[in-house]
């Protein structure tokens, strides 16, 4: 059999098990895996160092199926080359409940997934985040440990998202040659023909923004491969735009659009078969075929084994330092240096915003926990996110800093940092403007769906944004954030809940934390020292009442401060009122039925106060509350008159809480 | 005085005001304006066709400040020229709270704003519906009544925002050869030099989309009219990046991010006063310069008189279409077109996804609305956007359509649409999945700070996407987008609640409206001719108990039919069960409360029922209540399995109610 021969059949494994497996299901995209089948069967059978037997080995080129909704090809892959972990009947099973094989790839659901995509662009901007993880690694570590490369497939989808373009530029301004984005330019999206609504130049596109950028035909296995070994040697990042046909060998409706998400159906698979001489019955694969994939998995071993003999060669605090950080472990100093940060904010007193809060817990942390990264969205000084220790940013063909300047590029510092963080061996952090969490959205979903841990520092949290008005106030980002599943949304008083809460964001390794933080300063209220971190809780109750409390105040944030005032003002009238701190709903939402009836208390009238919108209060605290916020868009002004101007004062929780005790008599 | 000399005054008349508005404020961005000043002097003395005494004047080119932070560079503008309403008191007042110059533009409250600005890249893709809702305008009215041209300032900001590459890519695909974009090019972001995150070659990214791209000294008068006149000529939209020094004039800190957001101080503006030979006070404009000035806002009055002549001379029918265009107004048969499609389908009967409801609709409507234009964004035939009516999309040169195939770029779409929406005479809807209203949140939210008629079609709107999986499951959506203050949120039972809520959303003014619907059948409800649209009051009794009701169930979209199966089960055991269908919570708010407590009811058991999460209903209908629903990610599997998972079954209603009855005894 000649090389094209084998290959040909190489790749026709890949077409019919997706063919056959979106059949069974009934559901699921066949023509991208069709299409692509001989790029992927090029990159993993020549190109791609991987361990079939070891899908976690730290030094693995990543491949990232950027346009997810191809998932079965990437499934195919894994089965063919041996992942314990899909088997064939896991394809058989291929986008049903509970398999391991569904409608989308799934990180940490399934062996060798390494980010989970569908939403487009998404894979294109996490792995600029893995190729830029890798750089930084490498600059920690050294070539010896780290030194591999990226490769993204995406799709006409991917790069008409703007995430895309945010993406594309961040990779080439820093110079990030070692990641290959392979584009299946198959000219056709699901509305039909992509001329029904691009014309852009991709190739000259990438190359405005500093890539090296080819065309091949995408079903020429030499084109493939020549150009892959060309793309590994610039300095620059690869574009390999692979002219394809979607659907290849379908007789009848390769190259059309519906042969994009419905299954071709049975006779037309079966004249794919005689198309393609393709003999195996539905999820067979035939031996020789079975045998040469499974080699392809065990191709790598032998630079595996050196990196395995390097890695033991290496000196031993390096070397632990380095299994520490690809574990996710933190320092064991760094409880420790968090507790100093506390103590010393404590004995300082004095208001400060959290946002310099938050600094002040960054200017420890990033000294004693090197894996962090951190950056900003262009709002470095707004969002205080650099310290000495991360002063140094990371620039074309200098890794060795610790901050990104990911410039005014909200969505694609999201989705980079998700590549950071799943890269391993980091932990990102990065800011911008609470309002600006808009942008970015999609991607700190995904930060919480995949459950990894990335730090969003989100500043100038309220209506306190001032004069820059209501399209730079946030009024309903904190309900929507907090909307998201396995989202540790924070919202600190003070510096004390600020560093609880940059505490818990990165113990916590599943999920992902947002700190909502303000422009303006705020008191320190946690004056006294505490054994416990109280934030985990949730909410808890910072400020005690005189006698049995009648009133309960709610608030986090800028409001705790302010219930704090209210209280003064209702305690001198005879009114017991305690203050309940909620720095975190879903932390809270968590506490034993018990513990979160404890917190709520039992004083006849409650009142939440807090900068944005009543949505979630109720849920949190119970309808029979009254609430001191907002209920529509801000409006510009300084902060103070703002505020006063929406009624969000000491006087107006005390005029709530007094119009509520009126009615409970 | 020499014809430089003259222009430099003018524009130095711009400077001082920003500089002094800012120095007042001790906030706001003074750098812009005064980089930006000569680009806008010439475009405002010499270009642009606009007549200040009437600023609403129909086929005025449009100004767009899409770097919203230099609002002072168009405050500045609109008083010099002499709109009434922007007073030099108005200057004084500026970011003041309840004045007419908040920190950004904002569309509505002040005269002459075309739009909302401030959210980065915003303003440049709302150009693109601007520039294409002329061409729409103009194949469907013609040439004497349509012709002008749109202009788009844009920062660094703008071009780096994913949003803007959308936006080129739309613009260039459609050849939109009357928009014409300035990029104010001064290599400065707020974190310093635009070297820190950018390297990419932006006249060759606009050419790669198919614009006329060209680089000018942003300080030469000529050249800007030169390449002004140039872009006017070109069939091609038109970028022109001018090169200009931010903070022009000061003589510390010109050309560094230090005058980008911050007031100058006092030093440094008097010093400035120096250097640009400018005698006058703050907030005084040489009477010479103010005279040049207004006599350049009443530049095109002569165009104006000519265009008003034609309307005048325009044939009746045409002429009176067109003046109800532009007031918004609904053509008079509407209503009974709404109501034809809700007795059709009352009288057909049977299971529609509400997609399929939609397109029903649409299928009448927009053969009654011409002002309908539709769109989606690459999911034409899963959103069922597109009709016979409006079956022909715009494209590159032939404007006749009334379709948009965005493409895959749901940001652009939406902001495009809100263009379209400002523009006049169009109502435009579009279409993605519910799950992808993350990527376009941004322009929603600006909908609906802008209160536009923008109408968002979201389908598979639940966990009912079934394969596709977590990923496309939207379940925090529906809570996230009712978190945006006036969006109104639909979430339709049936075809007749579909054919309400699309009366709703186009009777509705000053909202805009997202439309949540299924992918999977549902059965009609609505079995019976109403007088009233029963979805205006947002919530309303659906299907009475058989006696004094012990459980109300609740429930939105799919999981009404739901709880009329679960109603059925438990009438069946004996408990006089409701159930109110809750097809807009907005409206339901807005309601009068004794209309509120007698549709929630006086039940004991509550039972709310909708698939995604809680977040929302306790504070609609009071926290005692029971829940069916999502806590979580979704899953992917077929749809009615996935439902059974997550115990969204009628089962699980029922269970929920017997297990309040029990507690309620």
């Amino acid at each position: 059999m000649s090389n094209r021969e084998k290959h040909d059949r190489m790749a026709n494994a890949i077409r019919f098990l997706a063919m056959d497996a979106v059949q069974a299901a009934n559901s699921g995209h066949p023509g991208l895996p069709m299409g692509a089948a001989d790029i992927a069967t090029v990159l993993f059978t020549k190109v791609l160092k991987f361990d079939a037997t070891d899908p976690n080995w730290a030094d693995r080129d990543r491949f990232i199926l950027s346009a997810g909704h191809g998932s079965m090809l990437l499934y195919s892959l894994l089965y063919l080359t041996g992942y314990e972990g899909v088997s064939i009947e896991d394809i058989k099973q291929f986008r049903q409940l509970g398999s391991k094989t569904p409608g989308h790839p799934e990180y940490h659901h399934t062996v060798g997934v390494e980010t989970t995509t569908g939403p487009l662009g998404q894979g294109l901007a996490n792995s600029v985040g893995f190729a830029l993880g890798e750089r930084i690694m490498a600059a920690q570590f050294g070539g010896d440990l780290v030194d591999h490369y990226t490769y993204a497939l995406v799709g006409d989808g991917c790069l008409m998202e703007g995430i895309s373009e945010e993406a594309i530029e961040l990779a080439g301004h820093l110079k990030l040659g070692k990641l290959i984005v392979l584009y299946d330019d198959n000219h056709i999206t699901i509305d039909g023909p992509t001329s029904l609504s691009v014309s852009t130049d991709q190739l000259a596109r990438f190359e405005a923004s500093g890539w090296d950028a080819t065309r091949i035909d995408g079903h020429d296995p030499e084109a493939i491969l020549a150009a892959l070994e060309r793309a590994k040697t610039t300095d620059k990042p690869s574009l390999i735009a692979c002219r394809t046909t979607i659907g290849f060998g379908s007789p009848n409706k390769a190259g059309s659009n519906g042969v994009h998400g419905s299954p071709l159906g049975a006779a037309e698979i079966a004249a794919t078969r005689q198309a393609l001489n393709w003999e195996a019955e539905p999820f067979v694969v035939p031996t020789d075929v079975l045998d040469a994939w499974r080699l392809a998995g065990l191709r790598s071993r032998q630079a595996h084994k050196a990196w395995s003999q390097r890695l033991a060669d290496t000196e031993i605090e390096l070397r632990s330092e380095f299994e520490r950080r690809l574990r996710g472990d933190l320092p064991s100093r760094f409880a420790e240096a968090i507790n100093g940060v506390i103590a010393k904010a404590i004995a300082d007193g004095g208001a400060v915003a959290t946002r310099k809060s938050s600094e002040i817990v960054l200017d420890t942390i990033t000294q004693t926990v090197p894996e962090l990264v951190g950056g900003s969205a262009d709002l470095t000084h707004s969002n205080n996110t650099k310290t000495k220790a991360v002063s140094k940013a990371v620039e074309a063909g200098d890794y060795a800093g610790r901050y990104v300047n990911w410039g005014i590029r909200e969505h694609a510092m999201a989705a980079g940092m998700n590549g950071l963080a799943l890269h391993g061996g980091l932990i990102p952090y990065g800011g911008t403007f609470l309002v600006f969490s808009d942008y970015c959205r999609p991607s700190i979903r995904l930060s919480a769906l995949m459950g990894i841990r990335v730090v969003y520092v989100f500043t100038h949290d309220s209506i306190g944004v001032g004069e820059d008005g209501p399209t730079h106030q946030p009024v309903e980002h904190l309900a929507a954030l907090r909307a998201i599943p396995n989202l540790l949304v924070f919202r600190p008083c003070d510096t004390v809940e600020t560093a609880e809460a940059w505490k818990i964001a990165l113990e916590h390794k599943t999920s992902p934390t947002v700190l909502a933080l303000t422009r303006q300063n705020l008191p320190l209220l946690r004056t006294e020292p505490s054994e416990k971190c109280l934030s985990a809780r949730g909410a808890y109750e910072i400020i005690a009442s005189s006698g049995t409390a009648k009133v309960s105040l709610f608030a986090s944030g800028s409001e705790v401060s302010l219930a704090a005032e209210a209280r003064e003002l209702l305690e001198a009238r005879g009114v017991p009122t305690r203050v309940v701190s909620v720095p975190c709903f879903e932390l809270f939402e968590n506490q034993p039925e018990e513990t979160r009836r404890q917190v709520i208390g039992s004083a006849p009238v409650k009142i939440a106060i807090e900068a944005g919108i009543r949505q979630g209060w109720d849920g949190l605290i119970g309808s029979d509350i009254g609430f001191v916020g907002m209920s529509g868009f801000g409006a510009s002004g300084p902060a103070p008159q703002v505020f006063a101007h929406f009624g969000i004062t000491k006087e107006a929780v005390v005029a709530a809480a007094e119009a509520k005790l009126g009615k409970v008599g």
